[in-house]
């Protein structure tokens, strides 16, 4: 089914409709922003099989894989809906008065409220999570901000039938009408018509750097610009280091080709770098590596646009001076499929070459071969931002090399020890963003409920009367939350 | 006494040491921290009267507001360093793992780590609360960022005094070379060579529209984004509700006089907009603001620059369709000596014209007359973000006007009842910031400790040993912090 972009008109109406429900829906309740969210979930697990299959149809991605997603979906929904109730969220503040002092400290109480209407792009590689009823959305509405999505054209008749299950929740819940929107367009006009509107007051994106990037300046170019928080992608550096590869060289190339290889390469974490110092245990682990790809199979990716880049940035990469194929899948490609492939070059090569730093989406990943630890060093100094970084390590590799692991965690949003960067555990300490490139804003991040403040700001009351006051802030505390009162926290009544 | 600008050379040098200082001080425990600012707060008061003598010269600003601002600019410190030493900015997060779960659940822990260089532009009108020791610098410095300080050509010399006080405590604090640095630029290359320089990763400034616009438009435009924090100011619009003018008329002309030409008009949260409804009361109220205006007397304000605009900027609305004066002050005024005015227009002259609601930055305020309450919320519904807005109101008048309140609530950044807008309590509660225009990121204020997380990020870490984590993170908890553990606030140990 194709749907038909929206032209300005509409962008305008909808626009309009969220401006005014805006209004009404920030005085909402924790307690009911909550509900619906829950509910939210509820009708996204009633959509059943059905949208297993649409979506099966639309991304090539396998049933497990969708039921998975969905089902992880429905626990960011729940999840954030248990953040959103409990308030902490709202950095509740409460300095109250000093008459006595000179001049008299007035009494003043802090907290969060919602930025306005947000508008969340679609991602081709998470239909359920990061699309219509994912992450950003959640926090989005826990925030209290109404939402528009922009459907991915890549799963378009997914992501409308989730959308018919939030409205339906809605509904249910009696939210006002432009609580959501659901907006198609395969056009950038109908993005950029949504990121320029004044009525948009943020922006959430998880995808390409050329599409983020192009979001954050559209945002920032406005008469009032907003903010556009991008996730656009990483190339999630692996670091060897000497002690484990000698010890665990077998296990660890056995691990990385399923890690390279999961989801055929099509998540934002994908090691597509993984960076070992001259030696015969990193021979080794090389020949291991590409051993264990060639006996992977292809798949197929998500559409045939991503199936052209991959080829396209894997094809370049591996015409660069100094870069060898290492290994590739033995099982036949069919032309919607990406072949798992290992590549490898010298650290000088990568230092060289701003080809090498560029993520390239799909099952690919190169090994950096540096001379020495200060050569790896160098290179951890001269790589860009970082969703996430890991260090294979033994305890000793650790304390020995204090500099290269300063280093590394100065770049990552995620910092990961002997583990693999895909699997995005949801849960309130994760933290998945880190410095640009790897987003727009380093200081906020897409998993967890913390991603909730990227929609709020902070409003302070001075001199309020206690009955005036937003619940929030009562000196009875009757939402029983915890609060900074005179600098202290505390759940107390004052 | 003149300082040459900094030459592009210089600059480099400059933030060179700054990053390389920036891997050796992100690195200090909160403790180290927190020292150094308390020493900069006691070597500030060691600069003793000389410093309030070349202020007083440099600024214009008369000897007690000038001994209170530094007073002031030693408490934010003090109050700072405990802020930081207290370690609830940190949100130290933590997830212990659940390997029965499928799939395992790994153990994620999460926590603030500082940015990096912060550049620091000084303010004209606070020489010491807002430039070189004051709110910006205290905040990068209890974060982990070195500072790079833009001396306001203005007080350059006040600036130079502070800086060596910063100086030495750094030295006695054993602090790292590039800790703090100190730059002269009249010129705006200065400036823009200080944001688009590579090891710059975040700015302050305190300013005009027109200065911080040009700031944050620099850094987003670098190849690598960074956040700017402009505040701009504002015209901290008060919303004079009719019951609360019927009984308290004369007593509010006296207040609002007193606030509108405080510190000759020059602070940011001047409150340069009174809107009212028509009636008897309201030309009562204008009527006696305009008697109590002409009783005082005009005062020298900062620099030449800023009287001749104030001069251009009221003599432009002046001259505006529909607008009044309603009075000067009678005192005879010299050549460097701001006029306290009173205007008044009406609400459709206001919303028909943009130039009235412009900041003008100076002893001038303009009384809007709406002709319905309908048109009071227009009005409201019109305004742009501002830092604070006040309602002067009795119970009754809010009880009756959720619609106003609730549209005044949405463009401001603090929401003052029955005081005045000036007077900006340092406190953690407090919120000095607002909507675009009033900052450019209204999720962030320039007051108080959580100006702090303006200059961290998270960083999580997966699966590491209890003994290679930071200490903010540890099973123990050394640092006996407030840190969130399986979504509960806690300060146990693990």
């Amino acid at each position: 089914m194709s749907y038909k972009d929206f032209n300005t008109e509409e962008i305008d109406r909808v626009m309009q409709e969220a401006w005014t429900t805006f209004h009404i829906y920030r005085k909402f309740s924790l307690q009911q922003r909550a509900a619906y969210m829950k509910t939210i979930a509820i009708e996204l697990d009633n959509c059943g099989d059905a949208l297993i299959q649409t979506a099966m149809g639309e991304t090539n991605l396998p049933e497990a894989r969708l039921r998975g997603e969905r089902a992880r979906t429905i626990f960011q929904l729940n999840s954030y809906a248990e953040a959103c109730e409990k308030g902490n969220w709202l950095e509740a503040r409460i300095d109250t008065a000093i008459t006595d002092k000179t001049p008299p400290k007035p009494d003043i109480r802090k907290m969060l409220v919602p930025l306005g209407p947000v508008v969340v792009f679609g991602a081709s590689n998470f239909p359920f999570a990061y699309s219509t009823a994912g992450g950003d959305t959640a926090c989005a509405f826990a925030a209290g901000c109404p939402v528009i999505v922009k459907a991915h054209p890549a799963h378009a008749e997914t992501s409308e039938i989730v959308a018919n299950a939030i409205l339906t929740a809605a509904n249910k819940c009696n939210m006002p009408k432009g609580i959501f929107a659901h907006v198609h367009g395969a056009s950038f006009e109908v993005g950029k018509a949504l990121v320029q509107h004044p009525h948009t007051k943020a922006v959430g994106f998880t995808g390409s750097y050329i599409g983020g990037k192009q979001l954050f300046d559209w945002g920032n170019q406005r008469n009032e610009p907003i903010p556009v928080f991008a996730e656009m992608g990483s190339i999630n550096p692996v670091f060897l280091m000497p002690e484990k590869l000698y010890t665990e060289s077998a296990s660890m190339a056995q691990q990385y080709a399923a890690s390279i290889t999961l989801g055929v390469g099509q998540f934002c974490t994908n090691p597509g770098l993984l960076i070992g110092i001259e030696s015969e245990a990193l021979k080794t682990f090389v020949h291991d590596l590409g051993k264990a790809i060639q006996k992977i199979a292809p798949a197929p990716m998500l559409h045939s646009g991503i199936v052209s880049a991959y080829k396209k940035n894997k094809g370049n990469a591996l015409l660069q001076d100094d870069v060898h194929l290492v290994a590739e899948s033995e099982t036949e490609v069919k032309e919607n499929e990406g072949l798992p492939t290992i590549a490898t070059a010298s650290g000088q090569a990568f230092l060289n070459n701003p080809v090498l730093h560029q993520e390239v989406f799909g099952p690919y990943s190169i090994v950096i071969r540096c001379k020495d630890m200060q050569e790896m060093i160098t290179v951890a100094k001269n790589l860009e931002g970082q969703l996430t970084t890991t260090l294979m390590a033994t305890e000793t590799d650790i304390t020995r090399n204090n500099e290269l692991v300063e280093a590394i965690k100065n770049i990552c949003g995620r910092f990961i020890l002997n583990g693999v960067p895909t699997g995005v555990e949801v849960c309130l300490s994760q933290h998945h963003g880190g410095p640009f490139p790897a987003t727009t804003d380093s200081r906020f991040g897409a998993v967890g409920a913390d991603g909730i403040k990227r929609f709020a700001r902070p409003i302070a009351f001075q001199n309020w009367a206690n009955n005036l006051l937003p619940d929030e802030l009562k000196n009875e505390n009757p939402l029983n939350i915890w609060r900074t009162v005179n600098n202290e926290l505390s759940k107390e009544k004052i």
